[in-house]
Parts: C-alpha cells; structure tokens; sequence
C-alpha cells in the first residue's frame, strides 16, 4: 500500500519499519567479527562493507513498499527529496563500535514528517534487542513497554557520551561543565562512554539518565526522538530547542524532562537557560 | 586439593578459576537492569549489590577448594597476605557500564604467582563472553584458541580505552598524542571508549589493535595480563615494563608487540622509548 505523503504514522508504517530492521539485521550479523572490508569515506569516517550491505536491504523494501517516500541514508545519499515523508536511515550507527567487536551499535531507522521525527526504531541485531517509539505512543523495548526513569538531581545522575573528539572546542566546556554536575570528572564519575545510539535505548529503558552530545547529523539522531519522547524523556539541541532537520547537531536526552533546565544552566550559559520557553 | 605454594598454574587451577567465572556470573545476571542497591564507597566510586555478592560468591569457594591461597577482591580486601599464590578478584569491572545496562563489563579472576599474574579469566555473564588464558597456553574465547591481529602501523590501528576522566594531566597529553597517532581526534578517529577489560579481550581475539590506559589497581590489570599474552599481544607499563603488583597504574596492551616501540614514541617522551631495552 501507498500512503498519502501527510498521513501520520500508522501501525503499517512501524511494523515496515520492523521489517526494515529485520533485514539490516539479518545483513549485519554474519559480517559482525568477521572478515568485513572497509574503507575511509570523503569526510575520512570509516565505513564497512555492513553498513553498505545494510542500507542496501532496506533501501530495497522501501522502494517496493513505499514508492512514493523520500529516502535519506548516511551511505547512499537523499532520494525524492520533495517528499513530505521521509525514511532517515543511519544502517550502522557507531561503525567504530561494530569494528572493534562490540555489540553496543546499532541500525537506526526513523520516519520524518514535513522535517519531524515521527517514528523510530534503535535496533541492536547482536544481541537482538531493538527499541521503537511512535509519535503517540509508548515506546517499546522488544516489544514491551518501557519509560524513562526520574532524576530529582544533577547530582549522581548517569550520563552518557560517544567520544570526547565528538565536540568542538566550545562545545568540550560545556559537556565537561555537566560532566563536572554529575559528580566530577575523575574515576568516580558515574559517565558512561562510547555506545552511540545504544545509550538513547538505555535512557529510554530507564537505565541511564541523561546523553549529551554534539556534531550529530540527522541520521543519527532523528531515529532517537520518538524512541526517548515515547518512553517519557524529552530531547532537544543545546538550547532547549526540539530536533528537526534543520538543528545544529548538538543533542540532550533527558530521562526526566524535569531536569532540563538543570542541565541547561550546568552547561554554563546563563542566557541559554533562559531564553527556552521562560 | 591444596597445591604447595610454588607450584605453577595448573589444569586445576583453571578450571577453577572458571568455576569461579561461573558463580559470579549467577550472582550478577539477575541483578542486570534490574532493581539493585548501590552507594558510594571510601573512594567515591560506585559500588552495586552485584559487586558484592559476585565476590562474595567467588571468595566462598576460594575458601574451600584453595584455604591457603591469598585472596585480594576490589571489594573485600585482602586475605593472607603471606601466601606466594594470590586470587585477585575485581567482580565487576565497569561498574558505571553494568549500572547503565550495558553488556560490556566483565568479572576479571586472576592468579598471582610471588607477585606476577600466571592466570587470567575476563569473563562477560550477560553475553556469556569469556577469555581464559594461563602462562604456557594459548588463550580461548569460550573454549576456542583465539590470536591477536598482526598492525602494521599505527596510523589506522583500532585503539581503546575505557575514559578520559581515568588520565591525570600528564597521562593526558600522552594519551592525546597517541590518539593523534592513530588517525587524529576527530569523528573520524579509530578510537572506540568505554568497555573497560572487555576491550582487552577484544584485543585478545583480533578485533582491535591498542589499548591505553592509566590509574588502575592491580585488580584491574592482573587477569588481563595471560589474557592477551596468550593471544600474541604483550602488555606493559607506560615505560615499556611489564606489569607486576607494583606498577604504577599506567597500562598498554598492544595486540601485535611489533609496535610496542612505536607506540612509547608516539606517547611523546624519546627517553621512554630508549630506555626500555634497547
């Protein structure tokens, strides 16, 4: 079936996205810890032939079953741009974590509408764990509900970041200022690092309370907004402001929306704080 | 059965040792996202329920299979401290990444023989992952013989270390320098964070080539040590110097010792690397 380009999300639309994920998956798991071929990309990022083989098997479904979607995926580029859906697919996000043999990557797949995340699955085929969010509804953790937890400080709480080269140089003041918010940066630190898109999962099943980080394109993190919102967190850029195509590629999660202010002013900028919605 | 104090590792002693894997690895896996207590020890660092009854676990059958044994746990202490042969235990290394959910801690058992480690278990419960490898043999990955990768140069090269809140200022720079070595400290690098003693048994089975790290104890160290020996890496101090219990906390594990030069010299201080052998 074809959907008319403004319907909202159906629950077509999530069980294809499931399929979508079953297919990366399945495109995945022979490659993982085996002999992969890789290659640096123009921006020097490292890419793998899983990745390719991943996109590839859900590019495939999309063109049979929804002709008519936009597609934007991180190895093989935009499809019917004009298209007010469109499908954002990030086949191996943490290609370095997949290198080294760690099953904390993941295949994201998200639907925007009109430039607004409003569907997404985080998919981890190792371990076969995979969340899903749709605007609307709960979020789902191999297919049982599951919400964020809450955080009454800044205090202890569990953060979580890919890699300290991921910011720029104004960008490490202000991580380190929250790093320093949640109990110092020093061994005892309760930050968690590396684990990509699997870190958003985490939050979401109430594990961990908050992921910062910065330079993120929107194949990486538009799959993340329905699976953290439907699970109760809220995510926004640096400034408070919500995700859509067009954001700066700075990125919270909150487990507890409570605390955003919170971390706004711990991140040092006082104007910030108070220029979001006050 | 005792052993006399001096004897080498033996088959026993392996099979012990994953005996030990085995208890510890039941005590944690029920505690794995779910509802465990946790509080801050002495040193401020977290420590969990699961901690705790994994080395309780691990030291009950210490004392009945190996009463004149020494026992040195993260937790519990030490425990005849006269005895030539010493248990040291860490139950959960990676406590922050066990809190966060995440399947890449692990519990580390090793045997110390009058100060030097001769035995080594790092042992992942959750993915039911675990390296062995004992002084003489050939490391496994759940019972299979596994190699380091041969790393030609280090521009390229996979490295791995679990924080950068874990360097002082001075390891810092050095470890900057080595990041930078390896391919630059940017979205592109080739560096993966996070995984504590996970990443050494990754190294151990070939999937990455260099660890760096600093500000451990000697539970965090010692049951690596036969782990990546016994693949066909080799693991020193920062100066090149094999860990013993009282290295100061420095460690490198390189998957192909062929680079171990190339490595100190990167790491930026010319004295270091021409004094250690040459």
């Amino acid at each position: 079936m074809v959907l008319s380009q403004n319907a909202a999300p159906t629950a077509d639309d999530l069980a294809l996205a499931h399929r979508l994920a079953d297919a990366a998956g399945e495109a995945i798991r022979p490659l993982f810890r085996g002999d992969w071929e890789s290659e640096r990309k123009a921006d020097k990022s490292p890419v793998t032939e899983a990745d390719r083989a991943a996109e590839a098997a859900i590019r495939a479904i999309l063109e049979k079953e929804r002709p008519e979607d936009g597609i934007l995926g991180e190895e093989y580029g935009l499809t019917r741009e004009n298209s007010g859906r469109r499908w954002v697919l990030d086949p191996i996000d943490g290609t370095i974590s997949f290198m080294a043999g760690r099953p904390i990557f993941g295949t994201l797949i998200a639907l925007m509408q009109d430039g607004w995340p409003v569907l997404g699955v985080i998919d981890q085929p190792v371990a076969r764990e995979r969340w899903a969010g749709m605007l609307g509804q709960g979020t789902t953790f191999n297919g049982k509900p599951v919400t964020t937890r809450t955080c009454p400080t800044l205090d202890g709480a569990v953060l979580a970041t890919s890699s300290p080269h991921y910011f720029g140089r104004e960008e490490a003041d202000g991580y380190m200022k929250l790093a320093g918010a949640v109990g110092g940066n020093a061994r005892q630190a309760t930050i968690v690092y590396g684990g990509d898109c699997y870190n958003y999962g985490l939050l979401a099943s109430g594990h961990l309370d908050i992921v910062c980080e910065a330079g993120m394109a929107i194949h990486d993190y538009a799959a993340l907004v329905p699976v953290v919102e439907g699970a109760g967190g809220t995510m926004s850029d640096w400034q408070g402001n919500p995700l859509d195509a067009d954001s700066d590629g700075t990125v919270l999660a909150l487990g507890d929306p409570a605390r955003l202010d919170d971390v706004l002013e711990a991140m040092g900028d006082p104007a910030v704080s108070h220029s979001h919605g006050h």
